[in-house]
């Protein structure tokens, strides 16, 4: 079943100490969207500047994913530029420019109102509450930051009770919480109306919280990790995207998607941009799924790494 | 069958956000022992000053430790004080007084040759190297630290070429391989001839490598973590007691280990010094165990938490 992705693209300026890129794809809705494209039909609504240019868009159409939700203003596309720490670690924003993207005003087409699976990337909470109350999905989740949690945390927290999941990184997690203590932190999320709450802990995995469960994914092991941009990002839509596929929402399905989230999050740190997360093969995601069922498994055979 | 430790016995005094403890029972060797008490029997081999008294012994006897290795010099009992962040993430030692582990020989009585299982606790490599020559066990493991990477490297290596197992905090091992990625950094350290590799991560749970395989433990989710002193030699007490007593030091066992060692962190960290890790039941320990495993399972019913 379709999903439909809300957030942002960018041209980003990366330096890492693996290497740099200058003005490549990126942004919130291109990771979520590419990495949900192996699994489901993905439609993206976001907007960009008109120096987009074709190139770009045939990225996303390679994917096979609906770009005609994708508004095209007048104006440059959202620039982000930042560089990475030794041990990827840590990372500093040079320069943030939102461009076309400050006054993004998410447009829904009339079939987006019956749309299955939502996902909203880190915008404006009154904007991502909007478009959830005009499409009603099956299945939502969103993704917030510190920005918001700081600046429209009653707006957020409103989201936050009507949406099925939140998808958020520990340290936003603990500041939305006002709590230190992530266990805590997350029952007092959950109390806020959520169903299910995934906590990302980039290279630790990440762990989902849901009706009285508890399950920790790692992440996988990868040897060679060029750039993390986008990791959080592919983690959302491989999760997103395996729940679309499925069409199960229960525990069991959470599970199985946590597992699909930590494959893609995984591909895409091993170069800049969509370089390898834009160029999968369904063999490839399946190993490297079966791969970490196996690092969860006490029992069973395991195969494999390093 | 039994487990030899050797090790540091220290008086802690400890600041957490939580409270204060002063000159409380500590030392690598005290955690790791009391931690694999609960699996089978045990022997320290320390040293300690004429000021360690009766009571302090009596805390190690209650748990059916062998202490009559625990040699008594003149002097003092090396003491440690130190305090921790909000989040108990990062810790600051205040001081640290070696006293009479400064000049620590581990004197190993004529039935010490015979142990099946020993642990090498965090002191001098070549000291290591000689107990482990000495009693040639069917299972060994060791610790080590920054102090020992960095000013005894190559007696370091030798022992790792003869030591079963390495059981290490994420940042000592990649400071030991001199690698910042933790995969490569595993796979670097298991080619000096180790046969596991055990990577601590703190609130992160710990990453097992082992004949081509990887596994990965969360740690428990303990909501009002008190103190995290003692929390990585738990872990290597339950896991070395659960492989003393199991005999099975294979893949499974060695799985099986981890989380153990998991659950025995997590109790430490509920309390100062042997609190709350001193007073466990088989009950509340395989209650644990049992938590742990449905974290991992995907499949499997869940139990329990938050």
């Amino acid at each position: 079943m379709p999903l439909l992705v809300i957030g942002s693209v960018a041209f980003d300026s990366v330096k890492t100490p693996y290497g740099a890129a200058d003005e490549v794809l990126g942004g919130s809705a291109t990771y979520c969207a590419v990495a949900a494209s192996y699994f489901t039909n993905v439609r993206m609504v976001a907007v960009v500047g008109t120096d987009f240019g074709e190139a770009s868009m045939g990225l996303l159409r390679a994917r096979r994913i609906d770009v005609s939700g994708i508004e095209v203003r007048e104006g440059r596309t959202f620039r982000w530029s930042g560089e990475y720490s030794d041990d990827l670690n840590e990372r500093r924003t040079l320069a943030t420019h939102l461009n076309v993207f400050e006054s993004f005003q998410p447009r829904l087409s009339p079939e987006d109102a019956n749309v299955p699976n939502l996902f909203l990337g880190n915008i404006d909470p009154d904007l991502q509450s909007q478009v959830l109350r005009r499409t009603r999905p099956r299945l939502s989740a969103c993704d917030t930051m510190n920005f918001w949690i700081e600046g429209k945390n009653e707006a957020l927290k409103r989201l936050l009770a009507e949406v099925d999941g939140l998808i958020i990184n520990d340290s936003e997690a603990r500041l939305l919480a006002g709590e230190l203590n992530t266990v805590v932190a997350a029952r007092r999320l959950l109390s806020l109306g959520l169903r299910f709450l995934v906590i990302k802990r980039g290279e630790y995995g990440a762990a989902l919280f849901s009706e009285g469960r508890y399950f920790a994914v790692p992440a996988y092991p990868v040897e060679r990790p060029v750039d993390p941009t986008g990791a959080g990002d592919s983690f959302a839509g491989g999760f997103m995207g395996y729940l679309a596929r499925s069409g199960e929402t229960g525990g069991r399905g959470l599970r199985e998607a946590m597992i699909y989230g930590s494959v893609l999050a995984s591909f895409c740190v091993e170069d800049f941009s969509l370089r390898r997360l834009g160029a999968l093969t369904p063999g490839e995601i399946d190993g490297r799924a079966g791969e970490l069922r196996d690092f969860l498994s006490v029992d069973g055979p395991s195969s494999g790494r390093p």
